[in-house]
């Protein structure tokens, strides 16, 4: 068997002098968009697909990062490596596939950790709210600077499938077809809810100094930990926390790894409120702990404002099957039983409302164990559905006439 | 029609002398219970019924409390007023009903408030930690003092559900009936999870030192905000917080609720990550600030540990029925369909361990809208189930001969 080539990603930098007018009716001034491309765009440039990211990811989407010498970095694949490349499901031998970083990020387009073009200051808070209307703009005028005026796709999971429903109402014409896969046409109550638990725990660590941290130079870390618990809880299903942890304690946990229940049941309590006495309590802290040493806190707010405002319905009167009326792209909607945060029925909703407008809908709703985070997985009857689909309609769906 | 008779209850405070052996190995030295008790002891001192509390609850179950002249103090029901009371499911007219504050509880009874009885010193952080088994161990020395060697029936809901299940394990000759509402065998990795996180939320608070702060003069309340939050969240359904506050923003609240579903649409966006935009935000603050104002922040952590370490089953090499086996008592088992915190399946486990055991469970799943939190609230099934349950079964149990 051969091994597969290595695809070494390059990140690049395209700087946007003219402003971008925003929802909020603030302006952003001049401002740098970072992305990278897998694959070749073909001579029509009709063969361009675009990922959308989510919450703590980046337009880093597959491949490997290379060192300066062009060696691949280890553990540096994109966060979609599993779906996107040579013979992939997202097939880059015959895709030329965009993964873009949104602004607000920390990850290297124009966000709070950037400076103020004109002033010089860090923007810290002070960075305007974005949506995703914005994003999808600023993505548009990405692809106008890479001679791209339609793409065969447009895809994402969770917050980067919101981006995606929204490129077909904000771009219909630019827009074949649209992977939607673990998301929703807006967040319910108990979603903004927890996303607002995660802004509190930040906004409220004295390390916070209303947004304006980087003066002071401390992070809130206390706050981002919290944050990231709370969303790693959310992301899993009950099920999938059940069977990776259950009730096992943390001292004996390589004891139970291999499989010597004797040494588990064995294994006392130690009466501690404030330690680590289960193994999820550790897997928790780790994963905060290990966020807040990357990720920025102001980037945190501004992401999960987005997600909180995407409502495309919201200008319709609440009609989600009026605002879809817009669209002109198929669709692949896809859902995971057990996500609770992104929940199968949300994905229905959206199914409905795009039939309602004749739309041509596929619709896969997978039986997996993982919650929320199944999107990232490598589920075999998921990853066969979207490679079938870029196989059969992707492929097969020749660019549309502008208006 | 007439008023009802209004109950003023009494809270008791009874001081232990002799030390209590706890779970962990410590000893409690001296330590005192508050308790209030309802209706009247019968002759045969056969009518007793314990109340067992939750989280945030206390002894105050039932009636009001009365100011210095005797007159009720409004909004000072008891937490479970609308189950037990005269001619309520739990009738005081029959029963002689009794709540008692748990040992670690901010409420009264002895906990991190108080002062070590013989240091003087504020307990604080170095109170130790007590589990289900330990409280139903002091609620039973309590009974001792009341005269009360066999209760008709345990009954509480969640957490209490946790120590009336304990009490049939613990003293099986001492309780003739056994109603678990909305509780669990044991919590999930998810709840332990959830519970973590609200306890890393106030240990990291820089007001927290260690669970010394009474001695900075100091209290944790960004830390207890957070928990609180998270706990709310987790109490109710997405279906009640959709129909309570769905996607409706903050400003014109009023306008929605009087139906101005035009006004509700005209309102703009504000575009904000740290103001309130969304009522279920200002909601959500509400509570939390509410909460850290009269809850102690050692007491949320004995108590969410005390939930983390409840499991019967774990000496029994994890078979609940095994655990079960020590039961004498009747059940009833009572769960709602959209808390998904202590869900169905839960007591559903225990329901098919206490069969398997060959008790009689009486086992009712009550189709609420409210998640957990509707083990507190007044769907007509769910009383009337109880109101059948005490009316057909404890009353006619006759006193069960010790061993």
């Amino acid at each position: 068997m051969e091994e597969p080539a290595t695809v070494i990603a390059v990140p690049r930098t395209h700087r946007f002098s003219e402003p971008l007018p925003l929802q909020s009716g603030e302006t952003l001034p001049e401002y740098e968009l970072v992305y990278e491309t897998y694959g070749s765009l073909n001579a029509e440039r009709s063969n361009a697909v675009l990922i959308c990211h989510a919450l703590n990811a980046s337009h880093h989407v597959a491949g490997l990062h290379a060192d300066e010498h062009g060696r691949p970095l280890p553990r540096s694949e994109g966060w979609w490596d599993n779906m996107i490349g040579p013979g992939k499901p997202v097939d880059t031998d015959e895709f030329f596939v965009i993964g873009v970083n949104n602004l607000g990020s920390c990850f290297g387009s124009s966000g709070p950790t950037h400076r103020h073009p004109r002033t010089g200051e860090l923007w810290g808070a002070d960075f305007p709210v974005v949506t995703v209307e914005d994003w999808v703009n600023a993505q548009a005028r990405l692809l106008d600077v890479l001679g791209i005026e339609q793409l065969a796709a447009v895809m994402g999971g969770s917050l980067g499938g919101m981006q995606t429903l929204s490129w077909t109402l904000q771009h219909p014409q630019r827009v074949r077809h649209a992977v939607v896969v673990a998301s929703a046409p807006n967040l319910t109550a108990e979603n903004i809810a927890f996303n607002e638990v995660a802004r509190r725990a930040i906004v409220t660590d004295p390390d916070f100094h209303g947004g304006h941290y980087a003066r002071h130079g401390v992070i809130p870390r206390r706050g981002l930990r919290i944050a990231r618990m709370i969303g790693h809880i959310t992301y899993l299903s009950d099920d999938v926390m059940n069977a990776k942890f259950g009730r096992r304690l943390k001292p004996l946990g390589d004891a139970a790894r291999q499989g010597d229940v004797e040494a588990v049941e064995r294994l006392a309590y130690r009466y501690t409120t404030q330690d680590v006495e289960f193994q999820i309590e550790s897997y928790l802290r780790h994963q905060g702990d290990k966020f807040s040493e990357y990720f920025d806190a102001n980037t945190y707010l501004l992401i999960t404002r987005a997600l909180d405002y995407f409502d495309p319905a919201r200008a319709h009167g609440g009609e989600l099957s009026r605002a879809l009326s817009a669209a002109k792209a198929d669709f692949l909607v896809i859902s995971f039983t057990t996500d609770w945060r992104f929940s199968p029925a949300r994905s229905r909703e959206l199914v409905r409302g795009l039939l309602h407008n004749r739309r041509r809908v596929s619709y896969a709703e997978i039986d997996a164990p993982h919650g929320h985070d199944a999107f990232l997985l490598d589920d075999p009857r998921y990853m066969a559905a979207v490679r079938a689909y870029f196989e059969q309609s992707v492929r097969a769906t020749a660019p549309r006439e502008a208006a």
